[in-house]
């Protein structure tokens, strides 16, 4: 049996350990329930593999072993004994890695982000603005800048929902995440740091948005 | 005196530590507030018994010791010096031990149960469906399934009221639990950790429920 | 200077080391934010003696040095080097230890007691009935018990106030505690287990109540 | 490279550790995500010296390495090697101290300051009274006590709102801290103790008036 630490180099290795402990923290904070939640990592030592997790893990427990390589086009994995089952939205991941810069993804099932997509039922995107806070997403300098959320309807049909997903990245305004409705929130950042950053500007629009709406928590 | 683990193999006294750890989490987030909550397994060496945890612990303290062996068909408590009063809600998990493949049953006094079912007063269960989250329960693989959760008005006659459970645990949708109204939630599962899961579907579940009617925390 | 392990007995000090740890715990959850709170026991080693909390310390930093011997009739304190200052509310503590077989006495700034109160805005006191939890307040066991819970407008004469209230705390059904409008709640028991029980039933109560009537947190 | 320690004074430094405590505190609570939030401390020993916090730091591993000394009156920063980069805010902090006695000023994006504020939207400062925990604020004796909290539109042009600043900072109410719409809350006192215990008042004085209009969290 191979460690991850066998498999793969320091510099990924460092990550990884870094982004179990982001899990963990998230879990404690309501982001994982019941083995939900995935999280991944471009590789920066191996061109063309992503660092994912595998699949129904307790995230009380995550740890850096709890990873395994697959290769970015094909989604197959690498070199594994005993082999793990990568998580079931890893093409979700790959899609985000393959359409942006991304160097880390992670997915979370907060249930606020359910709760903020239901204040706009009918709505392809959400745009939001107005809140200094939005200045922890990469790049944005005012609390005016407008930023997209799109909203999509959840599938079992990961497949050919990542393989449509692209487009949706790309926008006018800036985009760090979208919503699967009833289901949870991808965000992405160029590291670990950036990805937990944005996650934690979502959370707090979210609680924001409904705590002004009064439909919360 | 003896401890559990000299009364119990050590297959048993293993999930026993586990459980007691989980007890300790839910205990911290809400679901045994002022001693409530009691939590069991189903014995893997000794057939025929079922280990239940004592009376009246406050679950903060709650650890493996906390527990006692009952005949699962007599209710009858095994040897332990010395002795230990079982939950006043014994009758109830060994009712659900008889009734299904449960290996764990816990119960929990969360407030969102109980809000939970106030949506729906007139009721004896509860179907639900559309949730990603839905899929933490065993079996489940699509968020369209339909689930359903039994709820009985609350009781201090115990014996009768687990007499008269095991057909209401059997429908034709899959049931993981049920609800006592202005009591708590009973849940259940092949082990620790489905028992555990399926405690967090219910947890997310009844906090989407009751946030989308308005009414929550 | 005297530590207060060298001024009590053993009994005592154990007891007090019991109790400044709930209080931390009770601080983590919200119930003494802003050096609020306050905490005795009624000493079992010295007859007419209370062991108070001093004023105006940070409970998250709570601990057995920071109580002080007084006596249970005058008020007055014991030895003490350097001085401590008693809790700006020790008479209610004393009106209570007499007033009752109380063993321990808390204090809380739980928000939750006042809009608990709040729903109620005309009454001298409030009853409540119909929560399993109920039964984790001493000698009660079915959820259809009545419990009063007596309502009183805050005020900083705290003598003449102590000195009205023990007629209050006996009525036809039980009382455990009483609520200072926007100010808090008080809570006793045989001991300091008793008393933290009574308190989680209060806390649960209050929630229960607030979100039942859709006023909440 | 230097150290802050290198570069203060013990007594100083003793207090940015304290501080940093806080900070870390804060952010466990949700005062300071996504590396919002800042502290500053006016020094004891250097006269016209400020400590204040750098810029961008996740608040989950804030520490007394994470500030530097700026000069009150030019803001300029004193020796540091390798630079770091004084909080976007810090001209805030600055005035705060000229306009006041404060030793220590905290920056918190708590949620519920945000939503406080949206209760009174038309309003340049909100008067309130009547909260027994009121007295958590220094020198306040009685519930009965009005307390202002001037609140500002915000703003990203940091220097003219500072400069605007100081004559809001006085009026015929004690000021214990100031509200920024949409972005958070500026509170401050003699030391660390004091300022943290203003915090938690507000916190509590937030929560309570928001739950009181059925519009929280």
């Amino acid at each position: 049996m191979n460690t991850i630490g066998e498999l793969i180099e320091d510099t990924d290795l460092a990550q990884l350990c870094k982004l179990s402990r982001v899990a963990r923290a998230l879990n404690a904070a309501g982001h994982a329930p019941a083995t939900s939640g995935n999280y991944s990592l471009r590789s920066k030592t191996q061109p063309g593999a992503v660092l994912i997790s595998e699949s129904g893990i307790d995230k009380s427990r995550f740890t850096e072993e709890n990873f395994l390589t697959v290769d970015m086009e094909t989604g197959l994995p690498g070199p594994c004994y005993p082999p793990k089952k990568p998580s079931a939205e890893t093409a979700i991941h790959l899609a985000i890695y393959r359409a942006t810069s991304a160097g880390c993804v992670l997915h979370s099932h907060l249930l606020e982000a359910l709760l903020f997509a239901d204040l706009y039922p009918a709505q392809a995107a959400i745009q939001v603005s107005g809140l200094e806070l939005l200045k922890g997403f990469a790049g944005i300098t005012t609390h005016r800048a407008l930023i997209t959320i799109p909203c999509f309807e959840n599938t079992q049909d990961i497949e050919p929902f990542a393989r449509a997903l692209p487009p949706h990245l790309r926008g006018e305004d800036p985009i760090f995440g979208f919503i699967l409705r009833d289901h949870g929130l991808y965000t992405w950042g160029a590291g670990v740091d950036d990805a937990k950053r944005h996650l934690e500007v979502f959370e707090y629009l979210f609680r924001y948005s409904l705590a002004r709406r009064g439909r919360y928590q």
